[in-house]
Order: C-alpha cells, then structure tokens, then sequence
C-alpha cells in the first residue's frame, strides 16, 4: 500500500475536472451559508468558476484582514457554513483569530501527509503539538485517529517527561516541530534514555532545514514536512520524492502576485492562494502571506497532484516610506494601470543622508513610450502619495523571489 | 428530556441485575484478554461472581501498586484488554501511571455527569482541564462531543486569555476544576470583562468547597461535580438533588475498610473500590486509595443509584493538590537528586483563600548551600509537575510518624 488512496494517482485531467465540480459545489455552498461570501460573491454564479481563469477572477480574502472581519462579524466573520453549536470544536490560534472544526473525521486532512510520512495503523504517534487554544495538536491526532495509530496526546515543553515516556512508551512515530524532536533527541543523550523507537517524523510548523533533517536520518529517523494552516488545515505534503511538497486532495492551491490575486506564470514566486473544497470553513481565495512557486512536472514518487516548493518566507511586504504604509497592492496597482508594465518592483532603500528613496523597476516588453517614465513616477504618486523615481528592466531580470516590495534599508 | 437515558432511573433491583450480568462478562473478558487478571483470578469463575457477596471474595488491586505493576509489565501491568495498537489513545498521569483510551464514543462515561450538569446540546464547552499526558481534558471533551456540544480546548494555565475568549466566543459551559473557575472569574473581574455568559459548570479534580458553589451561584453559575479517576473513568456525579453522588451506571461501587478488601457497613467511611464494568481497561475491584461513604436512600431527583458522599480524603498518603496527585515516591524522588536532603517532608496546608500549599520540609545535616532552596523547589516542580515552597529543619525534628505526605487541609 503506497498510497493512502486513488486520487493521489489519478490522471491529472480526471483531478482537474472533479476539483472544477468540487469548486462549484463549495461556491454554491458558501453563498447559501456563509454570510460573508453571500455578499463577496454576490455576483458570481457557480458556473463562473468552472474553470482556473474563472476562480482566478474572485476577490481573495487575506488571512491579515481576518482579525479584523472575525471582530466585526464574531466569530468566524460570516465565514463558516455552519453554526458554532454544530460545531465538533472551536479554536483560537494567537491575534485572536478563532478558528472552526467541523464535525467529521480527519476534519483538516492531514492523515494524507501522515501516510506519506510512513506512518501505519496500529503504530504508536508522540504527538508534541499544543491540543490548547490552537488547532495544531488535534490535527495530527484526528489524522492519526483516522489512519488507526494510537496517540500520546503529549503537547509541548516538558522536554525531560516527554523522553521519559518515550523510553517508556516506545512510538515508532513522532508528531511536532522538527526543532522540538531535536531537542528531545539531545536532551535524551544527556539523560542517557532510549529514544530510538522513533524511525518516522511527520513535522511542521516552520522550516525544515536540511542540517536538522541530516541530523534525524543519523539517527534512523525518516522526517517529512506537512504544510497548513489553522484556517486551511493541510495544503501540501513532502513524499519520499522528497521533491517539493505534493498538493492536498482537498484543496485547490494558486501562486498569485504578492497583494493582488493574479496568478504568477507556473515557477515563479507568489503568495499561496487556498480554495478549501472539503471543510465546513468554505474559504474560497484565502491569501495565507506566505510565499511558494510551483514546481513543475510530476512527482517520482507516483502521486500526479500539482507540486510547490517549500515555504518560501512571509508573502506580507507592506513598508513604511517617509512615515507612510506602502503595500505591495499599490505597486501591483501601479502596473495595472499601465499595460506596458509586465512586472514591477518597488525597492526602497537609504540615501547617504539616511533618507527613504523609493525605485519601482519595472520590466517592459520593449523600448518605452516617450515620456512613460514620468506618467509612470506620477501614477505611483498618485497610488502610495510618495515620490519615487521609476527604472525600466528588460523582461525576466527581476529577481524571481515572490518580492513586490524590497526593503533595503539597514535599521540599526 | 430530565435523563440522560432510561438507565439512571429503573429499579434498583433490574440494574442490580444487569450490573451481576456485567460483572461476570466483565470477568470472562478480563480472565480471557488481560494477563494480570488471568493469573489474579485464576480460580475464579465468571458464576462466582454472580452476587456483591461473591465480588467481595474477589482480590483488590490497589492504585498504588499501579506504577510498580505497569513497570514490571509495559504499558498497563497486564490489566488492559487490548493491544496498544488497537487503542485511541494513551495517557500519563502523574507517577507516571499509564492510562489506555479505548476506540469508543465517550470512553470514559462522562456525558452523564455532563448531563446532570445541565450541559445540552449545541451549548459551547470551555474546557480547562489539561488535553497533554493526563486524559482529564479528553474525558471532559469526549463527554462534550457525545451531547453534541461543541468544545473549546483551553488547557490550564494563561487566564487573562482564557478570560478574553470567554468574552469574545461566549461558551454557557465550563469544565474544570472549581478553583481555576474562581480564578478566571476574578480575573475578568480585574480586566472589566463580560464572562457571564457562562451559566452551568461540572467541576472535578479536587474538592468542590461549599464556600466556592455559592460564590459561583451568586454569579449565576449552576456547578455540579463529578468524581472520577484517569483509569476508571467517571465513577459517580452530583445532580440538582444536591445530595451526594449518584454512582455512574458503567461501574459497581464499594466502600471497604482501608488496607483491605472488605466492605464496610452502609455509612461507615471507607476506601472506594471500583469495578469497570463497560471498558477495554477490565479493573475489577481497583482499590482507588479516596475516602466515602455510602448516602442511604434514593435521590430526590428521580435517579435510582447508590449514592456515595463526595470525596473524603485520600486512604493512603498520596494526596491531590491543584487537582494533580503527589505520591510519597515523588516526595522521595526529590530528596534523592539531593544528596543533602536527610529526610524529607511534604506538607499540604490551605492558604487563608482555600488554596492548597505545598511545602517540603527537609531535614539537613549543616547550612544550606548558596541557592539550595531554589534548587530544591525547583526539582519539586519538575518532579510533581507543582510549585512549593522549601523549608530546611535540623536532623531529627520532623516528626517519626511514617508520614512523607502530611495533608493539613480540612475539607468541608
């Protein structure tokens, strides 16, 4: 059994058009249910999003205003297709920002990424996630409840308990932060405890840099990142490929522009925009900040979904210039406004003085129009209310780094 | 709907004779699927046990023999009726002591307390008892989901942020112990937050003090016990008769002599002795080392059970504090990391507040060294998982009374 199920492998034209269903069905849903997407997509029709270009044509709705839309509207913001007292639990990750769990088994989906990390029924899962206020501990549990391992319901810190039972429990499986699984491991040499039960890591939470998953392979154990959010719960998942992280089944996932809801060309990189299909939490465009690329072609390990690069960094690049937010929606603005503009970039820096100096480079196809420059430099005073000078790039040589706006100030 | 289900309220005489039926299944699974029982019970035969007479002959096995049995036999001394591989989850209680979770709804019996509460459906759940090691958060949880209650997974601890939750997510029911209740309650009271929306709460984990209740129903708040243990699960509950317990219908209760197996006369204080009659964790006769007491008579409310008094007070030196429990072996474990500690000493007193206060009185042979008390405490609190003051004493002035537990406390 090397797949937790058949849509891992199906063709990928036979995924498309069960996700393109799937995508007006929650559409549908959404509007019907949730408040919130009632009035956002007061216009569309399920049929408008039969296809990619027509999703690509919906607002997203970013995870930065979320706070602020859960206040106005407590406490999901209009968001959730059903009401809190048909709800299976409901969380609180840090802002507050509440998030929902529906009723049903393996609700966030990540028994798919604890699959691919080898984990097996019967298989005993350490689970260091917090079960507190934030949804994290009873994602894994749920998804390991659903593959049949039994859980240590274990949370976090009490570094020298957990190696305890541990030694004493022996699980084949660990559940955390890769950096939590290293400090038990170094706090288990210090104690001189048998931790080596653990052969299998599913982990998450932040980077998962290659010394850490070196120094676990050391030690026989194989790690494998999972990729999600509180709001989403899982969007991708590392195989043994170990080629990037393999889309969810549940989800479809975009690579936009960093501030507007554009899609990047296939490679370069944007900001992960999430369309959950499966949850009670209908979240259709959800711009999570963070930063990805897709990689293309198919994964070596069989699975046929789409494949993105790992986390890539914070997508969330709003400056401040001269006392003045700028965000990178008003660069993209800028652009939008002259078609010539392929892609921009605002970069600011220090002048000797210590002064801001604001620059949007911008790759045109082509010798600029007399007089651009200008007409450009006034439309981005027009757009931010600052003053910036305006460089013109030959197409392809920004950098490709998901950046709409680079900061290169020094402070301190 | 006054009732959980029709159980609470049949004759005595037809539960008395489900629950002999139960027993002696409860016996042949126990005898076929847990080694310590087949060997324990060996000459014992399913009809032997047909009546309380017969169950009375039958040997005990005492919690505090727990930790060194499940030492000799990992995880669960023999006792569990299943595999680890087959189980939901697996707990630690403080010891530690191993606790199985078998696969099935509202393991641990605790909707029925829930229910007596007044806790109905769709109502939200602030759940405060612990989700790490300890099962306490699960059993409230579990029981929440049965009702279909939707929970709100606090765990203990940051109770300005539980207080900022409960005013935003507004739950109508809280799960806890009673003194972090009072806590939060303060608390909010501090921060000028609403948290009134909280009207019922089943509280647990230590004594529920009169003086607490009513300082509870003057804020509009309707809290009802229960007692039960992280290995048995729910054993009996309070409900609006306000008179004693009410045994939970998935147990048969005894009070017998301390130290012994032997059934004290109805109203005589005694140990509760336990048999589990519904789960994968076969006790029978599980001495649970508290104090009570057979309340003769039925409950005004309509339930027809035994009724036993709340808790008493521990049988044997192991005391809870902070809902958590110490065992003399902690107390010793302390002294050991620290080679100057000649005897060591803990006692549990109450503040003027009613809050338990632990001090470890250690006998020394000449000064302390610089920062010993700090070190001291410090290795209490990573021992007993609590916080507690040092006291250092000159060789032979504790007193030689056996005791490594003193409880001061007076309860009720």
């Amino acid at each position: 059994m090397k797949y937790l199920d058949d849509l891992e492998t199906r063709p990928p034209e036979v995924r498309e058009r069960a996700l393109m269903r799937a995508l007006q069905d929650q559409v549908r849903n959404a509007k019907r249910n949730a408040p919130y997407f009632t009035r956002l997509l007061a216009d569309v029709e399920p049929h408008d999003v039969a296809t990619r270009a027509g999703l690509a044509r919906l607002p997203v709705t970013r995870k930065s205003d979320l706070q602020a839309l859960q206040k106005a509207e407590p406490p999901f913001g209009g968001m959730a297709a059903v009401a809190v007292a048909r709800l299976a639990r409901v969380f609180a990750s840090p802002g507050p920002i509440y998030d929902p769990q529906g009723d049903k088994k393996d609700y966030w989906g990540f028994a798919r990424a604890l699959f691919a990390a080898g984990f097996r029924e019967g298989e005993l899962v350490h689970n260091t996630f917090s079960y507190h206020f934030t949804p994290a501990g009873f994602m894994m549990d749920l998804a390991a409840q659903a593959l049949g391992c039994p859980v240590f319901p274990a949370g976090v810190g009490q570094t020298e308990l957990q190696v305890q039972t541990i030694a004493e429990l022996k699980p084949v499986c660990y559940a955390g932060t890769p950096s939590f699984l290293r400090l038990i491991l170094e706090k288990a040499d210090e104690m001189g405890s048998d931790v080596s039960s653990i052969k299998r890591a599913s982990v998450g939470g932040e980077a998962f840099l290659p010394a850490v998953r070196d120094m676990l392979a050391q030690r026989g154990i194989a790690g494998y990142q999972s990729y999600g959010t509180a709001d989403l719960g899982l969007i991708a998942y590392e195989t043994q490929a170990r080629e990037g992280l393999v889309v969810d089944e549940g989800v479809i996932v975009e690579i936009v522009r960093p501030g507007s809801g554009d899609p990047v060309k296939d490679g370069e990189v944007g900001e992960v925009v999430v369309t959950a299909l499966s949850s009670e939490y209908p979240l259709i465009r959800f711009a999570t900040g963070d930063l990805s690329a897709v990689l293309p072609g198919a994964s070596p390990c069989g699975r046929t979904n789409m494949r993105i690069k790992g986390w890539m960094g914070r997508a969330d690049q709003t400056a401040k210039v001269r006392g003045m937010f700028v965000h990178p929606s008003q660069v993209n603005e800028v652009a939008r406004r002259h078609g010539e503009i392929l892609r921009a970039r605002l970069v600011i820096a220090h002048d000797a003085d210590q002064n801001d100096v604001m620059t949007l480079q911008c790759e045109l196809d082509g010798t600029p129009p007399e007089g651009f420059a200008e007409r450009v430099a006034d439309t981005l005073r027009e757009v931010s209310k600052l003053r910036g000078n305006v460089e013109f790039k030959l197409p392809g040589t920004l950098p490709n780094d998901g950046k709409v706006i680079e900061d290169q100030r020094k402070f301190g």
